[in-house]
């Protein structure tokens, strides 16, 4: 916009009242400061390694429910309204305008709840913000490199503003992936847009007026348009505050501002402290079963006793699961549907020794019907543990010929403490793409994402992606 | 969408545990019932004409503010993604995707706090409502009937679902318009694209993961960007309960569910009872002048004595404004911009006396910076009267020749105790027009309104307001 059309603006905001003029620096400007000052110089090798993870791990549970009747839906929906198709949706092999494109594509990713985890907040932290970054930056003919860049800001953004919340905001039913997703989106997108650091605050500050969805709805398809907004949304505000639009300065911590009518006091260290020195976006972790990420550990231990054991499943007179009182609370129950197989203690052990891995299939109505699978939940008790810390499972296998074995995971595969490796993590990304037909694209797919920080356009990814 | 494809996405979503079968039904359910079901010959004559008198007065505070930079700017945001053009901007000769469309329409109509008021809640109900109608009506060529009987449905959702959480969701931060808005925008296309009862439903509940928007961003453009949404989001949530996509049973009232997330207990009684007997988008009102509405007594009050003492503004020595200790709270403050003028005491009365009048303009810089209206302010005193009502006024004046007068206003015009007549609304109607610069088609577009229950298709209508 021009400088005359910009003052205009400021104009009718000040005569409506809507002026930030003589008020403090509040949260929303201070992270406008970072996304707008950061520079890629600055952000050390193993950060935009991270970021690259994180992006390819994103990508391929989207690629995975390319088919899902959900996101084709969603897609339907979108085509309705959308503009100019210039942006990929993953998987489909049709273009939408950025926003549109980016709602698919943050359904899509999350839609199995198979994407990744920010801990501490429980947020999945790519699905809303990775889909803005490509949708804009593939408009724009922009380089991988400011790809990975603004994931990183966004990403940060993110995550800090659900630290300043948390654990109040999920617990008080906030759906943080949705809420917290629109801060980071707008970020990326600000970042991307070029915007100036006052700018870029504003539109942080614009989405706390956008941020929404609620866990009452997580066992719906109502969920998956929370997710789906968070990335448009967060865009339509750093595209709003480039024509001038502008945010209270307390937007996100003042006293009718989005932490307090959310329930919560924002915790201003947890969202400014030590910005740019300490990465909370570098604390991503990837699922490698798309189970509930208390399971993992169940599921680890006992993939690891049948190949020590090696026998087959009939062997088995009795599998013992001990775990601290949330995996039992969440885990003991009576396996009817796929939704009661990802979060079962019993069908998890059981993929372990029946099927000997635990993908996307396993969790699925065909496998919660197998009759081998079905025998073997009824073999499994849960036990409760007190002394096992949150995550872990100690698991004891008594065989009809009266021999015992016994592990323990502390740490389970994909988490913090053991974290997937690239390899593992591209293998995930090739089961993915081959759920979602995609087998023979994968290699290139992968290459793509790995070269990223020297793509001179991020085009070229989206093409392959197409 | 085909059975098929239905059964595909409900499979999906038993898969995910997206299925609402089994439950008890709850509000969003019911009130989908109450919206699929209602039938155009039960609403009684008076209420299809305040339907009209809504949307009237809708339209003009639209029109009015078609040069606002703010709205220029929304409507350059929105072409940046908008898609096939099938849907009219108010007063900017452009169309725009349906979605887009009421974006910016809701926008407009909303961007002075001129517009209706749902006292209770303090609600602008038509704002999110009428846009997202008529954009879908001019879509799809439907019936003058079908838009006012969407508006009152609408309308009447989400006043109830404000009732519901007030007066604790406005005073704890929720600006009510946006977030209830997106539920009344929600029921209202579900009428129009004619959902079933069910879908209606999932309509209003995937709302509940929409509705957002915050007081501590009023002073700004950020609140706009809310109350657009609400009119876009709310379509929205429709077009994808249309394809298939369910909500959960207690979206709005359950214990992770959208009130309690925003802090209160959904009062189900608030929104349930005697559905379609006592209509509260009945009690909607419009404001006579673009002032906080304690401040409309103060106006009325100092216009009637201007008139009874016929004097120059330099003979009175003292103007004494008498109210309640909320009216002093908001009202007793220096004028130093169009925001204070807004909410000025001292400047409501000066207009009564010096310009016999308080429209738009009279409140813009231009006014407060006026050297007459600046001098009268300063004769202005403001005192507590706790025996008034809120929103009620006595003014005392006192002449230089030592002569006195007085008036006290309970109800002031527009009101529910003095609502503005068809003329009143009309000649407002014409001012706005005037300031947008449509005077010449004013004649017509009111005819158009006024003839609405009888217009075979809305287009006649949008093309008088292109």
């Amino acid at each position: 916009m021009s400088g005359q059309e910009a003052g205009d603006i400021e104009e009718a905001a000040d005569r409506e009242g809507q002026s930030m003029r003589d008020e403090a620096l509040g949260a929303a400007a201070s992270l406008g400061e970072f996304v707008a000052g950061s520079a890629w110089e600055d952000i050390p090798p193993e950060l935009r390694h991270a970021a690259k993870r994180s992006i390819l791990n994103h990508l391929g549970c989207a690629l995975g429910v390319a088919r899902d009747p959900a996101v084709t839906a969603a897609l339907r929906v979108m085509q309705g309204c959308a503009g100019a198709p210039v942006a990929t949706v993953v998987g489909q092999g049709v273009k939408l305008d950025p926003m549109s494109a980016a709602f698919v594509n943050a359904v899509a990713s999350n839609l199995l709840d198979y994407d990744d985890t920010h801990l501490d907040t429980v947020i999945h932290p790519a699905a809303p913000v990775v889909p803005a970054v490509l949708a804009l930056a593939e408009q724009r003919g922009l380089s991988g490199a400011a790809v990975l860049h603004a994931f990183l800001l966004g990403g940060e953004v993110e995550c800090r503003i659900g630290n300043a919340v948390s654990p109040g905001h999920y617990a008080r039913g906030w759906h943080i992936t949705s809420t917290c997703g629109a801060f980071g989106a707008a970020a990326a997108a600000a970042r991307l847009l070029g915007l100036d650091a006052a700018q870029a605050g504003h539109a942080i500050g614009i989405a706390a007026s956008q941020a929404a969805g609620i866990v009452e709805n997580l066992p719906t398809a109502a969920k998956n348009v929370g997710v789906g907004n968070a990335a448009r949304l967060g865009m339509l505000a750093a595209l709003f505050a480039e024509q001038g639009y502008q945010a209270a300065p307390l937007a996100i911590e003042g006293p009718l501002g989005w932490a307090r009518a959310t329930g919560d006091d924002a915790d201003l260290g947890a969202i400014l402290g030590e910005l740019g020195l300490r990465w909370e976006i570098g604390r991503n972790t990837f699922k490698p079963y798309p189970a509930g990420i208390v399971f993992h550990a169940v599921i680890d231990a006992c993939l690891q006793l049948a190949v020590e054991l090696g026998v087959a499943p009939e062997a088995i007179a009795q599998v013992t699961v001990a775990g601290d009182a949330l995996l039992l609370t969440r885990g003991d129950r009576v396996v009817r549907n796929a939704r009661d197989a990802r979060v079962s203690i019993h069908h998890s052990a059981a993929l372990g020794f029946v099927r000997g891995r635990a993908g996307v299939a396993d969790f699925e109505a065909a496998a919660v019907q197998d009759p081998a699978l079905a025998a073997f939940r009824a073999k499994v008790v849960a036990v409760e543990d007190p002394g096992l810390p949150r995550g872990a499972a100690r698991v004891r296998v008594l065989l009809l010929d009266g021999q015992e074995a016994e592990a323990l995971v502390i740490d389970p595969r994909g988490s913090a403490g053991q974290p997937l490796t690239d390899a593992e993590l591209e293998a995930k990304f090739r089961d993915n793409a081959a759920l979602g037909g995609f087998e023979e694209q994968a290699t290139a797919q992968i290459a793509a994402v790995w070269a990223l920080e020297e793509a001179p356009d991020v085009r070229e990814l989206m093409r392959l992606l197409a």
